[in-house]
Parts: structure tokens; sequence; C-alpha cells
């Protein structure tokens, strides 16, 4: 027995998604099919719709159609936004554009850091999944060079149907997906012009603990590579978290790495211009006696007597992607949300051509 | 028109062959069910199982029947062993538990080795398929934290047939199977070890571009992190391949992250010693002052005036099981032939109970 008209539309879609016919993130048939098939008028069709919708089955999308949305998760309008730190360098600029497109799409923004600590990260996370009131998290991941100690708490996210993406970059252990610079051809990229400006002797200073480092470290050594150098490995100088903002880090025996070379390709403008002043310091002078290139093109580069010749990072244009890619996964939990970006050396002060 | 009686079975099988009911790797029927079947001798019988053993479509095993072998693969009675070194430490050991193994089951052994070097490692493995000479391979990996430059090599080995089994460690970018120690239970037990003993502060000194450094980092962290240790990366000393032998590598920044410990938890028993060494350069007596427990218990913690309390490797045992596994992968491509080992501290000099 049907109450009303509209329950022909309910009936027929749950069927068909009983039947496996109709799947999560599928489009449903249009209204007018569905007028035409069932000879009833668009408003029933509508209202059929509706109520679907508010049993949380459907999901209408402004100009592209319904479709079916089955997934859990945790019905919010707000989205958590964890990075590795907010106040300085880069990170201004990307959470800008997250925030920017969030609340354009009526998204709020709930922001948290975890100072590049895998404590932090479990606690933030840990509070998330106690809470159940974000609809999706935007994440940076901690130390991705590392095995992770908190795979189990982004198991319990998938299980509760909580759509996480990575930026910046992601962890090998998991498939969630990240929007992030292509890190490997960024840094090929940043070897090779140092080529083309006649350096032959070209060292590295790399951070081990976060991925982004392995996959610079893997780009740089392509370029080596192709040049025939044999053994890339010697001429890099390895820093981690911890050493950061550690102006000792110079004076260290793994300062021998650089050794002989004319050109320093640097992790980012930080270590780069850390590096600069070490050298100025030591009598040496960049780029006359040293080049340096490094990654992201942040305020850092631009500061200082010498300018940084650098690789931007797309930082707000990177903020704004994520977030778009993280409402579409909301939306469909099959949207593929990966995507790496290329972006071209900003020559400034800092390398000579020899 | 059948010229032999026998090849009423050589036919017999090949047709379930290429009906895919008999599989690579699959048990063919045995002498007597044939017999019976075709009521034909079993000398018949034989024959066919040693013309289909001679087109390479077959192999029989003693004492455990005759099976079918698909796989392409180098005919060869000579096995590649490629180890990162070869003259100190635990690999003499280690290669001549392999050699023990392979000359007992009639196989000879080609030795090369790395110096844990992409480069050399590269040049070995092309050597390999170019030779096309050997029936297997025993590796150890390479920097196998880092990035593999190499993975197409191991992809055509592959394609080739030819079967790698990984000793020491493995590269997570593959499925490769390998015969090595549980470093994340080991290193987790040697620390839980150093608590046991009233050690509450405990440091790490680590190899950053192997994977057992991560992985014995992760068991160290784990242990910690049971004892409420908030940041258990504040406290640990990286270093890679490079700073290997530099007694240099204690005059560093780095070293300060061993300020106020009681316990070094060592990576090897190598970079045990040279830290004794160097604290008692520096007036530091061990265990009086610093207690240091490391992994390997080789040579090296049995001899100086303080030797060292030690997870034993297995060595010759490793050598063997991993000798035996790559074997029965040569016969039967679906063996799976990963096996991690754990053993106990062996308690020498080292640790103080505090």
């Amino acid at each position: 027995m049907q109450n009303s008209k509209y329950e022909i539309i309910t009936d027929y879609i749950k069927k068909k998604i009983a039947a496996g016919s109709l799947k999560d993130g599928d489009k449903v048939p249009s209204e007018n099919a569905l007028t035409n098939k069932f000879s009833v008028s668009r408003d029933t069709v509508r209202r059929g719709f509706k109520a679907l919708e508010l049993e949380g089955i459907l999901v209408s999308k402004r100009g592209s159609g319904t479709f079916v949305r089955l997934r859990k998760g945790f019905s919010s309008d707000r989205i958590a936004v964890v990075t590795t730190y907010v106040e300085n360098y880069i990170f201004p600029k990307i959470i800008k554009g997250i925030e920017a497109t969030l609340s354009q799409r009526g998204y709020s923004m709930q922001l948290s850091f975890t100072d590049n600590q895998f404590e932090k990260e479990r606690e933030v996370l840990t509070d998330i999944l106690a809470k159940e009131d974000v609809a999706g998290i935007i994440m940076e991941p901690v130390k991705s060079a590392l095995p992770n100690p908190n795979l189990e708490i982004y198991e319990s996210l998938r299980e509760k149907g909580v759509p996480v993406l990575f930026i910046n970059t992601y962890y090998r252990e998991t498939d969630i997906p990240h929007v992030s610079l292509n890190d490997e051809a960024m840094a090929y990229m940043a070897t090779k012009y140092l080529i083309s400006k006649g350096h032959k002797r070209i060292s590295a200073i790399l951070k081990m603990d976060d991925g982004q480092g392995h996959l610079r470290f893997a780009g740089y050594r392509r370029a080596l590579y192709e040049q025939g150098v044999k053994n890339p490995s010697d001429y890099v100088m390895w820093y981690d978290t911890g050493d950061e903002g550690r102006y000792d880090m110079f004076d260290s025996h793994s300062m021998k790495r650089l050794n002989g070379c004319t050109a320093v390709f640097c992790y980012n403008d930080k270590v780069a211009r850390e590096l600069i002043n070490y050298l100025q310091s030591k009598g040496q002078k960049v780029p006359e006696d040293v080049s340096v290139i490094s990654m992201d093109d942040s305020d850092l580069a631009k500061l200082g007597d010498v300018k940084i010749t650098s690789c931007p990072h797309p930082m707000a244009e990177l903020g704004r992607v994520a977030a778009e890619n993280l409402i579409k996964l909301i939306d469909n939990p099959k949207f593929d949300a990966t995507k790496e970006f290329v972006t071209e050396v900003k020559e400034r002060g800092s390398v000579k051509n020899i």
C-alpha cells in the first residue's frame, strides 16, 4: 500500500540500491526520465528525491544532478584543517587559500597544528574521532618519511566514513589522496637548472624525516645520474625536524658533504637562508663563491641582501584545490582527489653562471 | 597417431595445462593414479613424466611428488649472493651459512657486494640480467629507507622469472620476500630491557638510510610511548652510511640528543663500540655513567674492556634459511619465503641497573 504518489519514486530508487544497480556515488536517473517512466508529474519526482535526501540516501548537486550517498561520515558543516605549523613561512597562505574556498562553500574551518610531532597528530585526530563533528579533514602528514604510529586512527576515520585529504605530502603506508607538489619532478628541475648554469659539483641539504626530503633526493639524484655522477648520496647533508632553526647544524661534520661544491640545492627557503647566513659569516659570498637554489619561493626568498632563486610552492592555490577536492570527496567518496603541482624556477639572485 | 605408449601421459598432462586445470606450481596426479587411470605400467607413467621434465614443463621433488613448472627463469646451478659488505662484521657468517646450504643442495655461489651504494646494486643486477646464468638471487637491499632508483631492474628479473630473496631487510616499494630480523620487535625488546633495569631517559643512535633504522626507531618509540614519554624523536641521533666509521660523527651538534640520558640503544655493535670509545675519551665510563645496548651480538660485542649487551643477529642461521627458502622459491614460485627472526637479549657488561 502506498501512502503517497511519490513513493513510486522512493521505492524504485531503494530497490535499485538494494539490487546493487545503483551504488554509492552513482547518479540517479533524471527528473525527466522518471517523469516519463512512471507517468507522474515533475513535482512528484522532486518530492520523492527530497524524501530520500532527508533519509540521507540521496544528495543533489546544483547543475550536475542527484546522486546516491550511502557513506556514513559525520554530518557537519565544519572541516578540520591540521597543519604542521600555522603562523609563519608558507603556512598562512596555504591556510588562507583553504579558508577562502571553504567559507565560499558554506563550510567553517577548525584549525589545529602538530608541530610535526606524531604525538600531537594523535591527540588532534583522537579528539576529532571522539567529537564526531567534522565533515572531513585536510591534514598535513607528520614526519612522513618515518614509520607512522597513528595509522589505526586513519583506519578508524575511514571506517566511520570521514574523508581525509593530505596536503604537501602523504604517508606511503596509506592510499589516502593528497594535494602536493610533485617533489621528485621539482627537485629534478631545480638540479637541472644548476647544471644548465654550468655547475658540476652540486650538493644538497635535505630533510630526512619528511617524505618531501626523500622525494626531492630522488629527483636531485636522477638529474646527477644523467650527468654521469656516480654517488650523489655522498654530497647530501641530511637534517631533521629537531635540527630546524639550529644554527649549529652547519658547524657539523656532515657539512663536509658540501666540500668542493659550487652549488647547493636546498630543501626549502628556510634552510637556504640559514645556509647563506652561515656562509657569509665564514666570509663566503652567494652566488660569487657558492650558488644556492631552493624550494617554495616564500617571502624568505625575497628578503635580505641575497634574493634566493627558488621553485614556487603554489601556497594559496594549493590550499584552494585541497579544499575543493575535499568537498568533492565528501560528496562522492569515489572522487580521485589527488593532484600534484609542478611550477617553474623563479630566478632571483642566488645562482651564478659558471 | 601416438609414437610411444608414454605419450598417453604427456598428452594428458599437456591438455590439462592447456585447459588451465593444472597450473604453474600444481602437483600432478600420482604415478599410481595414472597407472590405474590409463591401464599402463608404472614405467610408462615415469617415462611420460621424464619426457615432460626434459621439456621443462614438470619438475619432480624427492619425497613430495611431481609438479608443473611453467615459469621461465634461467636454468642454472648458480645462485647470485649480493650483500652490502663482505669481509667483516656479521657478513662472513651470513655468507658462510648461505654457502654451506647452497653447496649441500648442489648449487654454487656467485658473490658480489654493493658497499651499500645504489650504483653498485645497479651494476651487479644489470650484469646478472645480461648474462642470464643464475637460477636465483639472494640480495641485501641498499639504503632501503630511501627511494630505490633500480626498481625497474627488479621488475625485469620478475618478468624473466628469476626469483629474488632479500636478506636483513626489504624495499617497501616491492613485494619481494625477505629473511631478516623482526627489527621493530627486537628494538622494542632492547628498549624494554633498559626500562626493566630502571632507565627512564633513554636515547638512541639510529641509521637513517637503511630500513632497519626506521623499523628499529618504531620499536624504540613504542617502548617509550608505553612509559609515557612524549617525544621519543627528540632523543634520537641519526646517522647515515657516509658517516659510518667517521669518528667526528660524535663531535656533532646532533650528539646533543643524548644529553641527560642514562642509556643509549645503538643501531648495531659497530656504532655502540665507537660510542663507547668516544665516551671513554671524554672521561665517561660505560656502564657506570652511561649504559649501552646494541644489536647483532657480533664479535665486536665480545672484544675490548667493555663487553656489549646486545640482541643477537642469527647470522649463519639466517643465511641457511635464506638459501633454503630461495631454493624452495626456485622450485615453486608460489612459496611464501618470508621469515623474520626474534632473538633474546644477550647480557654482557654494558648495562647498569639503576
